[in-house]
């Protein structure tokens, strides 16, 4: 008889916290893996049912019950299939990370997460405790361990599943994206795979979550270590794939594999549209300066929540350059993008002559440009809360890191578009973006990038060129390597390498302040980024 | 012969990151110790080097070595005294939280604490391993075991302790000021010492850390359970303590324990201080609306800075009550602080001139007040910028729970002073502190509270009173607890529970980019509160 076994992987978004939302696709998905996939077995990612990470909602008694509840109600449902289904369980007094195996409407098995990542963005050891055990099924004759993301990054682990028994290995994941993340996942696997020699089925989430990004791209790599099945990156899909007799994987064609900058982008439009859409709302504005980075901010919201949902503000101040405005425009227009330009002066001149009895006597400074951003997003924000919409910010890694960016001002909104996107990167991605279709105005990417808050102002009046400067920040951010160490290795002048530090260290009020925006590095300034305000570590 | 052991228990105050002058502190302290106070033993709190807690700081290889180096440095001064010291260290490629003895210029012993808090405000599983041994000190005859912060907490820790020979635990803690925390570490020594027998001396550290405060109030409780001498509260004090060749502890006279509110009154002005201090600012701006949050604010700031330090700014708007205005100047006047009187009407109408293009059709609405606060916050923030001062943010933990409080507005801040203070709290430390001496004009304490940025507005317009909110509040947020059982225990509707927690879970948005502010309860909003924004769980 020929046996094979039909694994359906349910590559799909959850919204966190929506127990209800969640349980309702969960069960559509398991009706539609058996109906029309005619699936044996179909798996959802880590944490589905509450969706991941769902941080301190964890500690309220009430929505462990909910979810738990709300298993109950899906167990109903796999009558005639097998359902893989992440959620956190508390059997005692004790949070799991689990997976649980629902069959013939009961729950047959429940696997507790053993290795809990406490680094980086994760804090899972705040919030669950370890299991110990495996857990292997036998499905149709199939011997299939499961385990939970950052258990299949350790050797033991795998062993263990593969001494009681495994054929094979069924991962489920909440693994967020980073530029490396990909290429990561499948040298863990491989090293793995070398070790035990069975098949790794790894099932990814896809959405985003806050600052975090779930990529999808889930795979299966074979018993001699290559990659036979594959998902779609950012977006919902799903992966069936057999288990022939011989307890072989039956290959797959493979799509091609994303570049980089495509990797970025779709990673960025991702990260926008579910921010938006999970917190229900649905319009955007976005300040239009005529420089790179509004530039970019307004083509990713575009491509990500539609052209009538995005409205670009212009706010010429006394020193914005006439081409800034019409490079807007132009930009705008080449969008679809509907615009309003609301001129600053009156509001800037009215504030000075405000502040002209306690100012008077001192000169001019940084203040009275910190004045014109703070106007623009006071403006920004009452167009924001007149229609109920977000103002999105457009402030890239680069400015972030030393703070060539003003709170209360450019900083500030619900969503920082480019916040884990350095200077060089957010030129090389409006080039990408340009290649799709040309609707960045190629002076705005020529120019020499400027705030335009005082006259002739560049940005590298106050900071070492972006070609630079880029290079230090991912070796102090990224890196947590020592000025010393920079210096030496970027034939450097310490002076220059301790320059750019301390403006980083000064600047940490900032970011302790700043929205969130997606994470594509390996470290970002939200979860995986937490330093001290008070610090005198220079 | 009658030999006693002398132990010197140094709460002095640290600064996170630096390492240098920490050093420096420490080195007086023993001097000071061995010459002055003639102690056999000088012992230093958790972390004591590098200030506690150094985050992200003990991801950087070179910040341990550093602190390693210093270490050595410090050794040279133990030629005569033993000395406990609290630092990070790297055998190898694992980093503890431990405790060094130094002695005769050497490392005599090092103790890995065991215990590794996770969970409120602590994150050390991200950093540190756990030990796993005991370290028993032998000094004149007198068997000392280390402990560190929560391995007291612990009886497995304290049973192994005594079993490995101990005659005292020493025990010193990085441990977070909250209302109910000395409390708490008294129950905990209580039932440590009720299965082992022995004294445990607890050294707290003493000073502000972003939004942790560490009260200090060190002591002693004997093998009998009492607590024999005890160190001052939010202040920096030596804590000499002798233990007789019967291995008891000679008692000290006990000063009166602090009543809640001055308790409460004496952290945030530490809180103030230190950050404002240890950030290397020494001015700060106050918008002061006549109202009690500002008011109660201007007194923590003058009491911890200084009248000269403080300057207050008065900013009317057209909604604005002329007995508010009065009422601002009175209190400063009372607390012989600066004020600047600053009208935003002509800002305001130019505002509203410039968006009426935009605008027009569309009714007033919460928009036009967000205005003025956000016109309020940019004036601030220019005098801060023009005279390197800070702002203090002037919200109530009741208005950042519930979001009443205006994002880039009068949210904002570097430092937000009763952003763990409830409004009736706000009003109770208020009479507290006019108990003082009288500075807050009764009628800012009498009148029933507004933001005044509409006509006849009063919060409970919005809200339901503080009295019922606060309740409601603490469950919800300091004790999780669902709808349903605070309604039920309060006999308050559902409807109304639901509705105030709709208010804080729609609010999470604008806690992620307030400023910290000192945490006074068991949950504040800053590390403590971890929620997603993304959140659909209402």
């Amino acid at each position: 008889m020929n046996v094979k076994l039909k694994i359906a992987l349910a590559q799909l978004n959850f919204t966190v916290g929506d127990i209800s939302r969640n349980s309702k696709k969960i069960i559509r998905a398991i009706q539609y893996a058996k109906n029309k996939l005619h699936a044996d077995l179909v798996v959802f990612p880590e944490l589905a049912l509450t969706g991941y990470p769902p941080e301190d909602l964890l500690l309220r008694p009430q929505f462990i019950a909910d979810a738990e509840n709300a298993l109950k109600k899906i167990q109903k449902y796999s009558a005639d299939i097998h359902v893989i289904l992440g959620c956190p369980t508390k059997p005692k007094d004790t949070c799991f990370n689990s997976a649980i195996c629902l069959y013939r409407e009961k729950q047959l098995a429940c696997y507790h997460k053993q290795k809990l990542p406490n680094y980086s963005v994760f804090d899972e050891k705040r919030y669950f405790s370890s299991g110990t055990k495996p857990v292997v099924l036998s499905i149709k004759g199939f011997q299939i361990a499961l385990a939970i993301c950052e258990d299949v990054w350790f050797e033991d682990v795998a062993k263990q599943a593969k001494k009681a028994g495994a054929e094979c290995i069924l991962a489920i994941n909440a693994s967020p994206f980073s530029d490396k993340k990909f290429a990561r996942r499948k040298e863990q696997l491989e090293q793995r795979i070398k070790k035990i020699n069975i098949p790794i089925f790894y099932l990814n989430l896809i959405g985003g979550q806050d600052e975090l990004l779930f990529d999808g791209q889930s795979f299966v790599m074979d018993s001699r270590r290559r990659i036979v099945a594959q998902a779609k990156a950012f977006e919902e899909d799903w992966l069936t794939v057999e288990i022939d007799q011989n307890k072989k994987v039956i290959p797959k064609p493979l799509a091609l594999p994303l570049s980089p900058m495509e990797s970025l982008y779709r990673a960025l439009v991702l990260g926008v549209k579910d921010y938006v859409q999970k917190n229900q709302f649905s319009h955007v504005f976005i300040g239009l300066s005529g420089g790179i980075d509004s530039a970019l901010t307004l083509a990713i919201a575009t491509d990500a929540l539609g052209a009538k949902n995005v409205t670009a503000v212009i706010m010429p101040s006394p020193f914005t350059a006439s081409m800034s405005v019409d490079d807007a425009i132009s930009l705008s227009k080449a969008l679809h993008v509907v615009y309003q330009i609301i001129p600053i002066h009156d509001i800037f001149e009215t504030s000075l002559k405000t502040l002209h009895p306690v100012f008077s006597g001192l000169p001019e400074d940084i203040t009275e440009e910190n004045l014109q951003s703070r106007i623009r997003c006071n403006l920004l924000m009452a167009l924001a809360n007149k229609t109920n919409g977000l103002m999105l910010s457009t402030s890239n890694k680069s400015e972030i890191a030393v703070g060539y960016t003003t709170l209360y001002g450019d900083m500030s909104g619900a969503f920082c578009v480019l916040k884990d996107l350095y200077k060089t990167q957010v030129y090389a991605l409006s080039n990408y973006r340009n290649q799709i279709s040309a609707v960045i105005p190629q002076r705005i990417i020529d120019r020499p990038p400027s705030a335009e808050l005082a006259f002739d102002q560049t940005d590298q009046d106050t900071l070492p060129p972006y070609e630079i400067l880029d290079k230090i920040l991912y070796r102090f951010v990224e890196g947590n390597q020592s000025a010393a160490l920079i210096s030496k290795t970027l034939h450097l002048s310490i002076a220059l390498v301790r320059k750019v530090i301390a403006m980083v260290k000064r600047s940490e009020y900032k970011r302790h302040q700043a929205p969130p925006g997606p994470r594509l590095t390996e470290r970002g300034f939200d979860k995986d980024w937490r330093y001290p305000i008070v610090d005198r570590y220079w």
